[in-house]
């Protein structure tokens, strides 16, 4: 071990899938000192002979470094993986995708071992991991004391973003934008049924398609922030939400006549007609968010 | 009417809404004889002061120029204003939203009035008009002749996209992109329900959202629309429809947990379930698209 490697903070890494694979390969290139373990034991194979030490064990793996980063299937996964192993002064940092009450009952299982721990929620798909201009990034919570210990290490991989001590809200920020995403595919899968049947090549009509989408997403979603932050949704210009209702025959319409399901457009019209009936229309399309809460 | 402005091509405006009076502005500021029109008369004051010529009727607009653009609120304005108006000889330029069978139609009725005919789809709101920083523009389809022969003219309010020759086509792009925007927008707000109840700044966790948003749109739709293309649904790397569909229970609890109704998201979990189940569990999200299509 060189004078560098040994600089660099040691890493254990729990969990070599395509996810754990490609973070490890950053810490190596980086010259951390690094551990694998993964339950099926020929994943660490390739990763040894980049330079890895592939631990006998679980124990044996997390007794080689303070800092144990674990990134396995899912919460079950993770209190299997290290049921009786010794946590006592270790940090572990659980990028394991979990809901926001199992990274808070992790957090708290954790700390009665004797462990520090902070939650991690990756923003990122296995090739945006070491690669900065993909602008993957990892949300971590729980105390910024300790994450800020270990920052230089965790930035490794990909960037790194801090949201608060709540142990959940890394997972609960990872799960929103996520969610957010997949709204905004079934809009997407909605735009490309209506234009299937038609003589309009998807390949040209795609950068107008995301075009729009990615100009509208800024100010709109900063718009509601500000709107949710003053508790006043009404709207000063442009489009009320009783115009944007009258609006919404002709999307229905269009969908009929190009012989498209309305199942993913018609769930968000149905809650700003509720909000309207309401007699919200002077308002922006704010008031969709408390119809969600119950 | 000094030289300059004379070499400007003559416009004729019917329809001075929030929309029609922004466009309005723009050519009368590039030095286009403008004549305007608009059912309540008294619209037009403000523009008369600023150069526009009013005219007493309809029909006396109509006549003024061979330009005749259209931005009523809705196709039965349209023909309601119309009706009785000899159009032989004019270009007529319909910005109003429409459905594609309606511009069609429209086309069609232009057609055996002796006028030639483009139809539009506005990809702005009225601040956006005659700001092209803003990024807004205008679909149009119909004869691409025509188009080209107006297009530094109907340029000046926006930037100018000619889609197609088929005349439903600009209303065809309109609708898709503002239909797959209300997608975006129903995932943005399940995301901000799912922080609604935590002490999360809605207007920190404002960017982190867009850009999330942003930064999948472009690779996410021009994956699909190859996809779409080829017919090869595969997907080579990262998450396939299996992994995707095994991971929607954390999107799920997780509202649960917060209190938020799933109703926004799980109409798209749902047809992805159900191409999983028809087998296609190695591909992309592509088929979602297919599943839409009745
Ligand atoms: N891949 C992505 O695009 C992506 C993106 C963001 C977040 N994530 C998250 O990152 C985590 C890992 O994802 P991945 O893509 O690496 O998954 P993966 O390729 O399916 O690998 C799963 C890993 O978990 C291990 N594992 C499963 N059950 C286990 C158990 N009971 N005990 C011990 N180990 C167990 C597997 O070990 P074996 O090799 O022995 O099966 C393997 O190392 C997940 O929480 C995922 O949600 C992934
Ligand atoms: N505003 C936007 O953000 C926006 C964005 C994209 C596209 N558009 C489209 O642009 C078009 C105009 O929108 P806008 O915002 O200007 O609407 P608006 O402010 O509501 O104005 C509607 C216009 O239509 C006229 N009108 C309504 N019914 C009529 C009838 N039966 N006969 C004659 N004139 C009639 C109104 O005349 P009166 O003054 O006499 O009522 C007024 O000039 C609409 O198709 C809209 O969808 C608007």
């Amino acid at each position: 071990m060189n004078e560098t490697t040994s600089q660099k903070t040691p890493v254990t890494l729990l969990g070599l899938g395509a996810m754990g694979t490609a973070l490890a390969r950053t810490w190596l290139a980086a010259g951390h000192p690094l551990t694998v373990w993964n339950r099926t034991p020929a994943r660490a194979a390739a990763l040894v002979d980049e330079g890895a030490r592939a631990a006998a064990d679980v124990a044996e793996a997390v007794a080689a470094s303070t800092l144990v980063v674990v990134c396995l299937l899912d919460d079950a996964s993770v209190g299997e993986a290290l049921a009786d192993v010794d946590l006592t002064g270790k940090d572990l940092v659980n990028l394991t995708t979990t809901t926001p009450a199992q990274a808070r009952d992790r957090a708290a299982w954790a700390r009665e071992r004797g462990a520090r721990y902070l939650d991690g929620g990756i923003m990122a798909v296995p090739p945006m991991i070491g690669v900065p201009e993909a602008g993957g990034y990892v949300f971590y919570s729980g105390s910024r004391e300790l994450f800020e210990l270990h920052q230089e290490t965790l930035a490794v991989p990909a960037g790194t973003v801090h949201v608060g001590e709540d142990a959940g809200f890394a997972a609960l920020h990872d799960v929103a934008l996520l969610s957010a995403m997949y709204g905004m595919f079934a809009g997407v899968a909605h735009a490309f049924a209506l234009i299937r049947k038609e003589d309009i090549d998807p390949v040209s009509f795609a950068p107008l398609l995301s075009g729009w989408i990615s100009a509208m997403a800024g100010p709109a979603v900063q718009q509601t922030a500000r709107q949710l932050k003053s508790g006043d949704y009404t709207t000063d210009v442009v489009s009320n939400l009783a115009m944007q209702v009258a609006g919404t025959p002709t999307f229905l319409t269009t969908a009929e006549q190009q012989g498209v399901s309305p199942e993913l457009i018609n769930p968000y019209f149905e809650l700003m007609r509720r909000r309207l009936a309401e007699g919200s229309g002077e308002e922006d399309l704010t008031g969709v968010v408390d119809l969600l809460l119950r």
